[in-house]
């Protein structure tokens, strides 16, 4: 396809030793040749060759800044388009003017993603991998860039593509039986479906399976603590950030403007919700509140609750407990370093199969205990095994949810003894779903949806 | 030199498309080539080449990122050893764990600004290119970023350069003096002092004369608005906050936490100054009390001082009007769309030789006035002409101006017929302190403290 030409600022803004404005698309080399000086035109530049020179202002033939410039001419790049990069020394001044000398001479300021929208659109990529851009770029956790990074790679759409595959083998065989009357159409039909579609059927159920992990690993889990006045939540907080290097996230320029504190808990990445009430009334010693803890419980996905075991158990205590019932909860038992004045067994009697934990966080001991616990509440077995074809966005999991329905409908059309063009609908719809996910059936306006949740530049 | 290898994170720590860990020094190509996977090795790779593969861990073989690596050999780099730049997916997780490969085979952490220290030690650059170096990434204007720019192109280092060339000259020609005792050997040194010495002296008396606008250029120029409550203070700093793109300075992992606003108003960078104070004191109308406006009077190079042209001059505006003698200030005689009851003749007797500006912040009238009377209070003439050779750095400034000294009290002590090599010794002062500039003369320690303010990854 054929697009003007683009330009946006790929790196993060802020003060850094190198920032770098990207262009792609047919004018790309000739809009940097009016800005560059070096030893040659880049037009005369190999392709993915980086090249030294200045850029100069031509409108006051003044000296803008040194750089390095990359020539990477399609169709082997990013976007399978003429790209350059332009890598001058990363201020915030320097790589705004840069980006606005590129705009002033023939260049169109990029929409969020719209590099990758045009990798997608070029045919490079298919749309989950182009999603699993955006994934890799927000992970949280090593694993959950492993996830993205294989669907880059293109496995989920590989998976895809062979269920796909078999769903077509299908409709041709149910379409043989049709052409052939000396066959029972119906009989057979039947037949087809309940092996191959039974196959598919498996095979989405499998994948199905990876996504209540698989949407922890890229959201993150939404996590809250509470407890009583002094308990120690604050010193829980503390020791889930220090321990676990926080990643507060916390971007200009997109949509979200929350900041959110991520903590990598043995894979898991805890999404730490209401952090800054914890550090402002631990300080003061006041009162988080029932109330306000039903509101919490009701935003988290795992809940902590701490209570103090050198206090005998309240009434305030317990109730928070009942708050967290039907809730993925964990007990901490804190300062198990002073005397021990709570009734352990009622603790654990009142918290039934939510686990329960014994911590000084005060002297850093049973956090290993904890961080167990929160793992083993949300991964079975062990995560370390090289499979992770996880299917991790909300978008693919409904789909797919979809297509196992409608697949389900067809064999159940078949056992009914439908007529065979309805089960045929059914597959079809099944197969029109599968393409979703990669992006073979999808509208302009979901595309443009998508991308524009990418961050400038990529 | 020969230095190990170093490495760290390039780009401005955030979400972003393009993220870069940059290597430097003689096994940059074999650490890297331990992770890459490409079509063929890097070492095999022409330098100045970018190559695209992926990254493997290789402790686990498990695909870490897609990545492109730029091969660039020593000499004609930045660093002028051998260096290799891994661009990745620009997430936080991913470029710290692109980091942690190759810190884990074999290269060691770089210390902030190592990578613009080997260009000095190596000699590619002299230390006042390498202060513009940081000049370039924190400039906040385009004016500033020329001179930083300027900077970097050696232009400072040059003109020192001569002058050390020119205080040789005196001395080889004293030298000569001495050793032809035909010649009167004082009157001699007398004379050349007069012409060289006056005119080294001359040279930097000219540089030193823009280090005034230089420093604001660099630093910013910190602004404070004091005023009664409800005259307009929020509304004037929103005014300049939004007609002149506030950038927001609170960068992660540097040495500064506060949030600094800046604000560009014609190539003057103004730092405002408890902007905070303002948003939340007029949100309430609260006032600020006179003497917390003493206090921030005293922090700011510039007052803005704002008044209400609806009320008459009240006591209390008058003792602001006092606070800020002997200030750089403004006065700014707001809201002139309602009814004029200010005695504006007396708030132009009392303003002095200060500024007095009318304007309307609710229409947005007299914005332009205002940022002129900015600009001609600390801008002479005009400054769009080429020459930005400013000296701007606290640490040239003190130099040069020891430099002028010892080149005086060489001329005093000839004038005052005190023996040349008493003469000579001021004159080899001047030329060493000069030295200091570019880097000729200076101890270990300072400039460990010079680079140690340098961002990460520069």
């Amino acid at each position: 396809m054929d697009f003007d030409t683009i330009a946006a600022i790929s790196t993060p803004m802020g003060e850094g030793a190198i920032g770098i404005v990207r262009l792609s698309g047919g004018d790309s080399l000739p809009i940097a040749d009016k800005l560059y000086k070096g030893k040659h035109p880049l037009a005369q530049a190999s392709t993915h060759t980086i090249n030294y020179g200045h850029l100069i202002d031509p409108d006051v033939n003044e000296t803008v800044e040194e750089v390095m410039v990359s020539v990477l001419r399609g169709p082997k790049t990013y976007t399978k388009e003429d790209m350059v990069e332009i890598n001058c020394h990363g201020g915030i001044t320097s790589v705004n003017r840069v980006l606005q000398l590129v705009l002033n001479n023939g260049a169109r300021l990029a929409e969020p993603g719209e590099f990758t929208k045009r990798a997608f659109l070029n045919g490079r990529i298919d749309l989950s991998q182009a999603e699993g851009v955006m994934d890799l770029i927000q992970a949280k956790t090593e694993r959950a860039m492993n996830v993205a990074m294989n669907q880059v790679e293109g496995k989920l759409a590989e998976r895809i593509q062979r269920l796909r595959q078999e769903l077509l083998e299908t409709v041709a065989h149910v379409e043989v039986n049709i052409d052939y009357p000396e066959f029972d159409a119906e009989e057979m039909t039947l037949e087809v479906l309940r092996t191959k579609g039974g196959a598919v059927r498996e095979d989405i159920d499998r994948l199905l399976r990876t996504a209540h992990q698989g949407k922890i690993l890229r959201e993150g889990l939404s996590t809250v603590i509470i407890g009583r006045p002094n308990v120690g939540k604050s010193s829980l907080l503390n020791s889930l950030v220090h321990e676990n290097k926080a990643i507060v996230t916390d971007i200009p320029g997109t949509t979200r403007d929350v900041v959110e504190e991520y903590v990598n808990v043995r894979g898991v990445p805890l999404r730490l919700l209401d952090t800054a009430g914890i550090r402002e009334t631990e300080d003061k010693v006041e009162r988080i509140g029932v109330e306000r803890s039903r509101k919490l419980v009701g935003e988290g996905e795992l809940v902590l609750v701490v209570v103090n075991q050198n206090e005998p158990l309240t009434e305030e205590d317990q109730e928070l407990f009942r708050l967290t019932e039907g809730h993925d909860a964990i007990i901490i038992v804190n300062k198990n370093d002073l005397e021990d004045r709570i009734d352990l067994a009622r603790v654990k009697e009142i918290a039934g199969n939510r686990p329960v934990v014994t911590t000084s966080l005060l002297e850093d001991r049973g956090v290993d205990e904890l961080e167990e616990a929160i793992r083993g509440l949300f991964f079975e077995g062990d995560l370390e095994t090289g499979d992770m074809s996880y299917v991790s966005n909300s978008r693919h999991i409904a789909l797919l949810t979809d297509a196992k329905k409608a697949v389900d409908e067809a064999m159940t059309a078949a056992e009914e003894g439908m007529p065979v063009d309805m089960v045929q609908i059914d597959i079809t719809k099944a197969w029109e779903l599968l393409g979703e996910v990669i992006g073979d059936q999808v509208n302009e306006s979901l595309i443009d949806q998508l991308f524009a949740q990418f961050c400038l530049g990529k």
